[in-house]
């Protein structure tokens, strides 16, 4: 590919591709299995900076050693409603379907199902495992941080404190799931390396520089010292953010007992918190699906403040994205096309033609 | 008291005094006890918009039949880990301590238990429940919704969808605990009605318009058509308070079946999600203390944007002040003094001397 246009190909195709890479790198079948579907389903979702993009990542990791290629999860304690998993660098693409499907089998037990993995190499996009639940009429929440990572600062402070924090929900409708999925921060530093990429400032500021400025340039992320993310909320409420940030830092790297207490810099494994709640638990499933049915209902209802641009329930944009694409195939953009064929060309396993 | 000077007077005649207010207004022995307790208990914490400046509203809804003045706790449904009640419009203030300590119970057997209560009337600062979980050794989460109250539009709207949506979590260190309060709007109604009584804007653009502008003129508020809240996040990060907002009213409104299904305008009842995790399910409570005290120390650390500013870890706020409050009195404000005076003339119950 040397022109610019961008590229249109079948999921099932790219799937089978990514596995095939994955096999090469070492990945046993069922594991490379996984991690292709849940990188094309980011992709199909939308979430472009946690789909293929980030192959030539995991093809890496398996290659080091810093993501497993077999072998078990460990269960290290375990209540009737909680269990904490240790991956043991297996590759969270495949162990998280795992936790999601344990949290569902103690919430039809329990009410409630938790587990915490720790030490799950690359979670990616935590919404591609929200389905699972929703579709068994469950709610499912995930958190997830990285114990070696710190990019994000309390407020008040111009250094960085907590790892990037992804949290997610899921909830049944009658139509389609409620999806959420979003960082804690003001931004997520995928967004603000794509923005240096292009050249561009960020849409607003949310990054805080060495003297303690909000700004939109990018490229501070770069400078020596560096500038950070700022935490949901900003310069006036990132006091939420921060109480938001140390939900997601206490609820996994607390549980986890794995966290900057051991001081393990470079440990750049995921631990995610899982909790699955079955509505019918506290009554009928239906009734739940009622009362989420009329949010759904409500939120379309309210009075946008511009008319071309419909109110949105969380998710609805991913569904749309999703839905087009299975249609019509993934679009790829021409750079990151040119990544895979490089792939392609070091493994020798020729892509898909579009 | 005719001059604006604030008044200081111990906690604990402020209790006595109050107790025996919503006691004279039907409130059975134990519940003015409770009622009366967590009040003052949010004024210690300096949570004066939930504290006796809402002395009033609970002895009208004593008076009118809104908050039953006894009665007992109705347990709707039950698994191992999660209890549905109805508090049958029995005062939030009594009601959500126990919430607590039954889901401490069930956390203790399955390692985290949960307590979705529906018509709780005035459940007050979720910050005052925290401790009595901290206390144990446990990690606590609480969010609130009100099905009949619309004030929060969801991103992109200029009308109102979701209830106030208060969110609090705690945890245990190996000091003090961390406490976290926070409303997922960009301010709460309380503090709008504050700034319109004070004559004074907003600290910053929170509200929205009928015309979907982003204001900080409190009176706006008032206006027919009346402004908004805007969700946390604001005008470019909103879609995140949206689905903050959801994850509370699902969990509270949606499991507990009791929400805008109804269509029950007007119940203005509380509906409360408390979780509580056991840590000692996942290790030892010991190493979760390291890893929560690291994450206290490790923001300390941070560098503050302003050196005269130290960064704060949620809870150090509410219990400088409380303890302060603790030597020295609470302290009351000349205009607050002079509603609670007006409540000593009703009742003929004298207020404690300062």
């Amino acid at each position: 590919m040397t022109d610019q246009k961008n590229i249109r190909i079948s999921a099932q195709l790219m799937r089978d591709w990514a596995r095939k890479c994955l096999e090469q790198a070492g990945a046993a079948s069922e594991l490379a299995k996984a991690m292709a579907e849940n990188l094309v389903a980011a992709d199909l979702m939308g979430f472009r900076t946690h789909g293929l993009m980030r192959l030539r990542y995991n093809l890496n990791c398996l290659q080091d050693g810093s993501s497993r290629s077999n072998g078990e999860i460990k269960v290290l304690s375990k209540r009737a409603a909680v269990q904490l998993w240790d991956a043991d660098l297996l590759s969270g693409l495949y162990v998280m379907p795992k936790a999601v499907e344990a949290a569902m089998a103690m919430a039809r037990h329990c009410g409630t199902g938790t587990v915490v993995v720790k030490r799950a190499q690359h979670v990616a996009a935590l919404a591609v495992y929200l389905e699972q639940a929703t579709e068994q009429g469950m709610l499912v929440q995930m958190m997830c941080a990285t114990p070696g990572q710190q990019v994000v600062a309390p407020f008040g402070a111009k250094s960085a404190w907590f790892s990037p924090n992804p949290f997610a929900i899921g909830a049944p409708t009658h139509g389609q799931p409620i999806l959420f999925d979003v960082s804690l921060s003001m931004t997520a530093a995928g967004k603000v390396r794509k923005a240096i990429a292009e050249q561009q400032p960020l849409p607003y500021p949310a990054l805080i520089t060495a003297d303690g400025n909000y700004t939109t340039d990018a490229t501070t992320f770069l400078a020596d010292p560096a500038s950070v993310l700022a935490p949901l909320g900003g310069e006036q409420l990132g006091y939420k953010g921060t109480g938001l940030c140390l939900f997601s830092e206490l609820w996994t790297m607390g549980l986890s007992q794995l966290g900057r207490y051991q001081e393990q810099a470079g440990l750049d494994a995921n631990t995610v918190w899982v909790q699955v709640v079955d509505p019918s638990a506290f009554g009928d499933l239906d009734e739940f699906k009622n009362q989420a049915q009329a949010m759904v209902d409500g939120i379309h209802a309210t009075t946008p403040i511009n008319k071309q641009q419909p109110v949105r329930v969380p998710g609805e944009g991913a569904f749309k994205v999703r839905q087009q694409q299975l249609q019509q195939g993934i679009e790829y953009t021409a750079a990151l096309w040119r990544q895979l064929e490089k792939i392609a060309q070091q493994t020798g396993i020729q892509l898909p033609a579009n």
